[in-house]
């Protein structure tokens, strides 16, 4: 105990930005206008359609007739006949029993982690997963084995070998720092071997990946599957709000009675839920935009690799380049920003392995000639160092 | 290791189902319709702004303007102008330094909790504290004392007997289940004797208790110490979504470099912010609507009272009334529905007594008639045994 004076109760923060400052780790918020002509490979609208006028008039429409806010708690008043409409419609259109709406992917992530692998169970989970996985695992006092990086058979042998009847295999579909893809395939075949759930995180595959744009899970064969759990963001293809967990009808009607970070959190604002809807039936009647996003990127990521660059090769929409150090990440993406290409730069403690990278994702709605811009921005701000090895 | 069936994986869910179904702790989602004639007294739109055509128009307004969505983190694209202005008006508002928008209050909470009270920190909590609360204590990895409720003693004594040099003291101002609210000028007594940061959710405070609505933090006189953290929503008093964190400019810093539940998080939607800054300028242009909601409250807790029920006395807009079960709640609430009059019913996990409960929260925009027809319908259908003892 320190009695001190009270200006000097938070003063360890000034010490911590310091030294944060001198590692080139510093956050800054730059809000942007709406107006802005950036060419914008930063965020994750990859449908292009967060701007798209069916969708922002959906949730401009929305709020007049609902309301602003939801007013409470999905099981008080936070429901209404929107947020069921777009459970129904998102576990149709990807072939689950059910859905169920959260106020974000990360509040998804933590619900179901924290409900489908409690005390008494373990969970296996890749050391790269996002960021509300790993919080999930932490808070769900569970026997939690971290396993390298894409690696079923690691996987297999935690589950081999766990002291527990229950277990959960959590990981992403596509990993948000880098854009590679997980191997569903096999980490499902460790589960069936080992009488294992597997939670997948699609944040960045649905809308992109699979059959008019399912996600990954779909892609894999494994949507619908009795032992398998979907997450998702309702934020990134659907270009609203909000997140979902898609999975047979116990396990979402378990989340009801069980997450608390449903339970005790307030429902999604209609608009959201009736842009994401909107969104849905969008992609349903245009289906070739999950396909020009995932050639935007693999046009993108090439003439990145081509310039010389250390551009990682997309299995969806996000791609990675990576950097000398932190602050030459920083330098990197200012530079592209003044020359009118907005990237995004990921440094330590949002990228797994500590490497420093800018963070680019295509969009349906990039041109060919926006695409050949952004490689020749990006090539030419490109700090010494940068080059592949 | 189990071998299994696939079909069996979460089978266990059912057998936990019909544990809860006997025990009357099932939940169920009513998703309402947009021209609902009940009487709401189970949502949190304490000043009725949910629907106020100013801040409806707003939300709308900023769909079409700025997309449905933020299209990215905070720290990358989901920035905009909007949530600069929401977190400048929300500090000057309030008397802080600074304030930061995150997506939910829920995250706000695990926010602040997780980065102010790391490893080698203590946390001491009421044991009533909401759930979200909870949850970032659990994530922090500090040595976490939860005390009883309301007991400043109990926390004085856990501070001074702590093993760490840095501490927090985490409570709700208007604790959302009885509504009473906590001791905030001795906590924060305890806390200067003791050198420790104080974390106050006025989730049920802002918007109608302290000057103009200011909130219970203000109202205590502690609103911009250096020394004091607010967390808030903008889905209550404010009638849209997300929540808020309000302090000195060090922490607000600190958590866009820090908190887990901000970096790797979607911004909040442009519509709710929006919203949340309209309904703001509402608040400082009509206060009488925070005066209204606790007169409002007030009232209905004293007929609820006369009528022989075991009602909360309300600090703020909140009342609780106790029900003899979980079953005789449900079913109390489901009579009261039916006779047009919405209320909401707390039973274990969600109430940190497990006493089941009706709760009810009083709105500015009810009328005399409301209050009284509210009293009527749930005195006539409270089952036997609701009588205060």
């Amino acid at each position: 105990m320190t009695r001190r004076d009270p200006d000097d109760v938070f003063a360890w923060l000034d010490t911590l930005a310091e030294e944060r400052g001198r590692a080139g780790l510093r956050r800054q918020l730059r809000p942007r206008r709406s107006d802005s002509d950036l060419l914008d490979l930063a965020g994750n609208d990859y449908l292009g359609l967060a701007r798209d006028k069916r969708v922002t008039g959906a949730a401009a429409a929305a709020a007049l007739r609902w309301g602003a806010g939801s007013t409470g708690s999905r099981l008080v008043t936070g429901s209404t006949e929107l947020h069921a409409e777009l459970e129904y419609e998102l576990a149709r259109f990807c072939g689950t029993q059910s859905a169920l709406v959260f106020s974000s992917g990360f509040a998804a992530n933590l619900g179901v982690v924290t409900s489908l692998g409690g005390r008494g169970s373990s969970i296996v989970s890749d050391s790269f997963v996002h960021a509300s996985l790993i919080d999930g695992c932490r808070l769900s006092r569970a026997e939690v084995a971290v396993v390298g990086h894409a690696d079923p058979g690691a996987v297999e042998h935690a589950l081999t070998t766990r002291r527990t009847e229950r277990a959960l295999v959590v990981t992403d579909s596509i990993f948000s720092v880098d854009g590679d893809l997980g191997p569903l395939p096999e980490l499902a075949a460790a589960c069936r071997r080992t009488g294992a759930g597997l939670v997948v995180d699609d944040a960045h595959g649905f809308g992109v990946l699979g059959d008019g744009g399912r996600g990954a899970v779909a892609a894999a064969g494994l949507i619908g599957g009795p032992d398998v759990v979907t997450t998702m963001t309702l934020s990134k293809s659907l270009g609203a709000q909000g997140g979902a967990v898609l999975g047979p009808r116990r396990v979402i009607r378990h989340l009801v009675d069980h997450a608390r970070s449903f339970i005790f959190d307030t429902g999604l604002a209609p608009a959201s839920v009736a842009a994401a809807l909107t969104a849905l039936s969008v992609l349903r009647e245009e289906p070739e935009r999950a396909t020009r996003a995932l050639d935007n990127a693999a046009n993108l990521a090439n003439g990145l690799r081509a310039a010389g660059l250390a551009a990682s090769l997309p299995d969806a929409t996000v791609i990675s380049v990576r950097a000398p150090s932190p602050e030459a990440a920083v330098t990197w993406a200012d530079d592209c920003r003044a020359a009118g290409v907005w990237v995004g730069c990921f440094r330590p403690p949002s990228v797994p392995d500590k490497v420093s990278r800018l963070r680019l994702a295509a969009r349906a709605d990039l041109s060919e000639a926006d695409v050949e811009r952004a490689v020749e921005v990006i090539t030419r701000c490109a700090p010494p160092g940068a080059a592949a090895s």
